[in-house]
């Protein structure tokens, strides 16, 4: 095996440094790793253990115990291994270095001799290893370990991580196949298959593409394996710790493998699974070419993204299943809009963004990052939502069950904790999801407008700048070239949906025309050193309507400006929010508050507030009555990632629309 | 035990015939008791079997076999029961009579040696009666046969069963009480509460009227009986077949007795259960004078009326637990609105007005009755909605699993048959919900207006009259006194709510002048034989807003003409019906449409379409234009009660306000 000291050659080095962003990369850093280090100790008080580092001390013989917490704890460590590494990556840290490597020690020591690694079936199910995929999360965690050990290297340079998921992921190789002996399965989790392509491409070893492609391919194939699988187990389940009924092969939609994936063209199941899946779908039309894949995960980004996707980038419309239900089906209250589910449709975005530059990729996974991903997150970085709402009533979702999944307070790290490490590891490699560049075309497209450097390595040579960046407060992003080749080469700078087509690009103070190609502003020239591009979308606050065929929002407008979605709280324009509605032709006032949440731009905006005050508390209905008067209020939105981080209350994103 | 022939003297008669109502008696009589007869003999083609007579015919010793459906399976039998009892008296039918005396032996031969009498303990779990008193509806079976005995003597005066119900009912006062030896509990489902009140109006025996005070006062007293007991059963539950925590007294609010009945004063709970103790607990206040108890029930119904009431009269507001949630908490799409709750919500109301004749009670009466109660059986009375929903989209019924509960079609008779044979026998006692009247007053109220010969005695004397009644098509009732006594009484009309005061009255063609009192034009006088009562309330459609408090209902109102509420079906306004908004100002037309489900009274309002065309089906969100054209467009509205007998297709009560 024959790998780079420091990656593979031509990978591009981008370094972020931004005003908005820097916050977030160093409440990562900061915050999050190390209290989840903590979390991964046991060591919060008043938290439910996590067991996770302790699984792996038992599974390596260091201690002795019962396992603990969820079958697929062992994803925690990995995930916080892989922040660990792009942390590193960007601020090397020894302290920090050192006890990661004494995980990956013990990591190491809770290997078994041919390579096998999984605290739960080591320490609680010895020997029924590969018996329940559909359920027990075996190649998801194992997926996550090479995510980590990827990034680890790739920090790092140290290969103790590698060399340990390289041979867990050889013996993987002598379990599954086709070939006869061997299970023609896959997992009821994906992760292992995007995971695998992360390891070709460290590696460079072809089977482990191969490996990746035989399980996409053998997903959803008939007959179908997980419902035989289950039938080997006579039905019984691990969640629910009986037998239970056989399922049919279209149950099996919850995990994408109701029919062959290159035959699916709608969102289904379990949101998270799905998006994971489709990512390592589009990894692999691009790594083999194929048509097909390529055509499946268009039609699923198609049907996922302009049929099924909230405003803030949210997916997933009911907690039944944490899954997609049905084509403009998004009720704003009952919602679930997992933060993991966004951030799947971010890699899947950014995997669609290497197959073809098409700026409706990169929208999306703007909009999912700036609303329901750091929505997701409190400003201490402590707290954390699992589902993202629309639309809150914080006595409805304490008092009825059916949004008992809707929280309005941002939950301490839970005990099974997907979320805060994904948000982690997202943010913390957030330089990969900015660029991308072809080297043979000789251009490098900027996706996200997030301040840094970055250098390439095009046909024409090297090409280095910094781009500076005032979003999300104002339209203006500056590109100053640092290192030039001397041939020409191509700067294509995304035309972000939210300007509608309003974009103005100086270079060196003057103003130029630049070609568009799928929303990209392009401007192909022999560059100097030196030289500056100024872009300027323009940001400014719009109100937004909804498909009619989307139930939830009729009548109803939402507040943008740039990519951030506004919300309404409580905290802001009292109670009941729906008592309230927006004059649509109003002009939108945007004004820095530096006072509020850390400093933000809000919106005011006309409004009417219904007339309350007749109505006594024990007058359900009365006659309508149409001279009742409206009272003129000035609305006052807050973006959506800030909300609920005052006395909680109710927000709401979604407006009535009144026409006065 | 001396008990009149004919039930008590002083017992009003009366007899319905009435064009509206008269469709449904029949109904009932000719089609739904057969039917039902027909599914407790499993007999139904490709429904679930009932076993509900198999299960007597095991536990007599009759056939050999296992127990068969929920375990308050026996239920179904007694409210059949009782049905047969109401209609047998106001039609007599030997044939169903015979049948009715065969079943009545079989129950009899089912009772053991002392007086216990349950199918399912007897056959499934003998030795084991009242250990779970909680879970297994013990009690509530009993209640349901004492109903039905109580039914079935004052029907045919024949005492075999009210034998069997005063000896199992003899024999339960011997299980519980306070007296050393004896359980200090009650049923986790009331209903023998206000059964054994009934069986003591029909006996007179106070020792019924006891222990029925006795199960109302010991609910919710500390400690927790029915925490106490799950501890005694170590936890294990009947429904989850396992070991359970042990729950918290709080927890019995589920039950209603997390505290002592008379400090309750919000509806919690489960809906069903709920409205059954009120029932219970408003018939002790009247008979045993328990001031205690009144001020409970008017706190509970005022709660439960003007802040968890939907506009139809259905109450619970969510299917987990079938359940109240909270004030103005009432979501119309995952709405619960049990069929059986507005039922146990015209026991209580019909109670109320025993106590004080109030309109108020009448009114809501008259809204569950009209709109979720007859709403909720099909045209052909083998089909109904368990779930009575104001907000339908049948395909998010289908794919959201957070909407399953809320069916776009009634169902055929299901296993658990709570709610078909809760209206079968609610429509044929309808007569018993028409009228109260006060002897010692000389005064005869009418709460409902259906047609029908109705005679009272009163200390005046004895007064017969016929009412005649075009509601709910025209506000026009008549009242012909064909029997007066010589002295004065007075005649007590309800001024339905939805005649806003406007109500007007004829004595013999001359127009009089009344007094309100409570909500009833009263007038006393003497009156003589041949004299004839005009009554006009003014039924005009109206247009009508919700309290802003209630979250769901923001911007929208609804349509009601007299007591029926009025909904929009995409068979009369196309897809998607969230796309309509009604001008509120607009003139409301109603007219016949004879040919509409049977014959029905339409109502047609201006309304506005929302563009629809200029939206691409994969657009989801663009800016919001506000010179979006919003087309005119006739709205067409049907009575609620006549949702869903068409094509099955969208649904909604509320509807958006527009203001142009």
């Amino acid at each position: 095996m024959e790998i780079a000291k420091n990656g593979p050659q031509g990978k591009p080095r981008i370094r972020i440094k931004d005003e908005f962003w820097d916050r977030y990369t160093e409440l990562v850093r900061k915050t999050v790793i190390p209290y989840q280090w903590e979390a991964l100790n046991d060591r919060i008080p008043d938290a439910e253990p996590s067991y996770a580092i302790r699984n792996f001390r038992i599974a390596a013989g260091w201690e002795q115990g019962e396992f603990g917490g969820m079958v697929f704890q062992d994803s925690d460590v990995a995930k916080w291994l892989e922040a660990v590494g792009y942390s590193l990556e960007a601020h090397p840290d020894p302290e920090l270095e050192r006890t990661a490597d004494e995980v990956i020690e013990l990591i190491a020591a809770a290997q078994h001799e041919n390579g096998y690694l999984n605290t739960y079936f080591s320490i609680q199910e010895p020997g029924k290893q590969w018996t329940n995929l559909h359920e027990a999360h075996e190649l998801y965690c194992a997926g996550h370990m090479i995510e980590a050990a990827a990034a680890y290297y790739e920090a790092t340079g140290k290969r103790k991580l590698l060399d340990v998921v390289c041979k867990f992921a050889d013996y993987i190789d002598t379990v599954f196949g086709r070939e006869p002996g061997k299970l023609r399965g896959y997992d009821g989790h994906q992760e292992i298959e995007l995971a695998l392509v992360k390891l070709y491409k460290v590696t460079r070893e072809e089977r482990y593409l191969k490996l990746a492609q035989f399980f996409i391919d053998e997903r959803g194939a008939t007959p179908n394996f997980l419902v035989e699988e289950c039938k080997q187990r006579d039905g019984y389940s691990h969640w629910a710790k009986r037998k239970m009924p056989i399922p049919s092969p279209e149950q099996m939609a919850y995990n994408q493998a109701h029919k062959p994936v290159r035959e699916q063209d709608v969102a289904v199941g379990h949101s998270v699974r799905a998006v994971y899946m489709y990512t390592a779908m589009a990894d692999l039309a691009l790594l083999t070419n194929d048509q097909g894949l390529l055509e499946a995960c268009r039609r699923l980004w198609k049907n996922m993204t302009r049929r099924q996707m909230y405003i803030t980038g949210g997916i997933g419309s009911t907690h039944h299943g944490e899954a997609f239900s049905f084509d403009y089906d998004l009720p704003n209250d009952t919602v679930y809009a997992e933060t993991c589910a966004s951030i799947g449709l971010i890699f899947f975005a950014q995997r669609m963004l290497q197959l073809e530059e098409k700026s409706e990729y990169a929208d999306v996974m703007e909009r999912a990052l700036y609303n329901n991903v750091i929505g997701s997150m409190s400003q201490d970085g402590k707290h954390y939502f699992y589902v993202n709402p629309l639309e809150v009533w914080p006595e409805a979702s304490e008092k009825n069950p059916g949004r008992h999944h809707v929280k309005a307070v941002r939950q301490k790290w839970f005990g099974c904790s997907c979320c805060p490490p994904n948000v982690a590891r997202l943010l913390s490699s957030l330089n990969q999801y900015i660029y991308t560049a072809s080297a043979d075309r000789n251009k490098i497209y900027t996706h996200l407008f997030i301040g840094g450097e970055a250098q390439f390595e095009l046909a024409a040579g090297r090409v280095a700048f910094r781009q500076q960046s005032r979003l999300p407060r104002e339209g203006y992003v500056r590109l100053e070239l640092t290192e030039v080749p001397d041939d020409a080469f191509s700067l294509a700078l995304r035309i972000p949906s939210w300007c509608y087509g309003k974009a103005a690009m100086k270079v060196n103070g003057v103003a130029v025309a630049y070609d568009v190609v799928h929303g990209y502003a392009t401007v192909c020239r022999q560059w100097e050193k030196g030289d500056v591009v100024e872009w300027e979308p323009r940001l400014e606050p719009q109100i937004i309507a909804a498909n009619p065929k989307i139930r939830a929002t009729a009548g109803k407008v939402a507040i943008e400006r740039g990519p951030l979605v506004y919300c309404l709280e409580e905290a802001d324009n009292g109670s009941p929010l729906s008592a309230l509605s927006i004059i649509p032709s109003t002009k939108l006032e945007a004004h820095n508050d530096d006072g509020l949440l850390g400093g933000t731009v809000v919106i005011e905006a006309e409004g009417r507030v219904d007339e309350q005050a007749s109505w006594s508390p024990d007058t359900p209905y009365r006659p309508f009555a149409p001279s009742q008067p409206k009272e003129p209020v000035k609305l006052r939105a807050v973006p959506y990632y800030l909300w609920g981080n005052r006395t909680p209350g109710e927000m709401t994103v979604w407006i009535r629309a009144c026409h006065e």
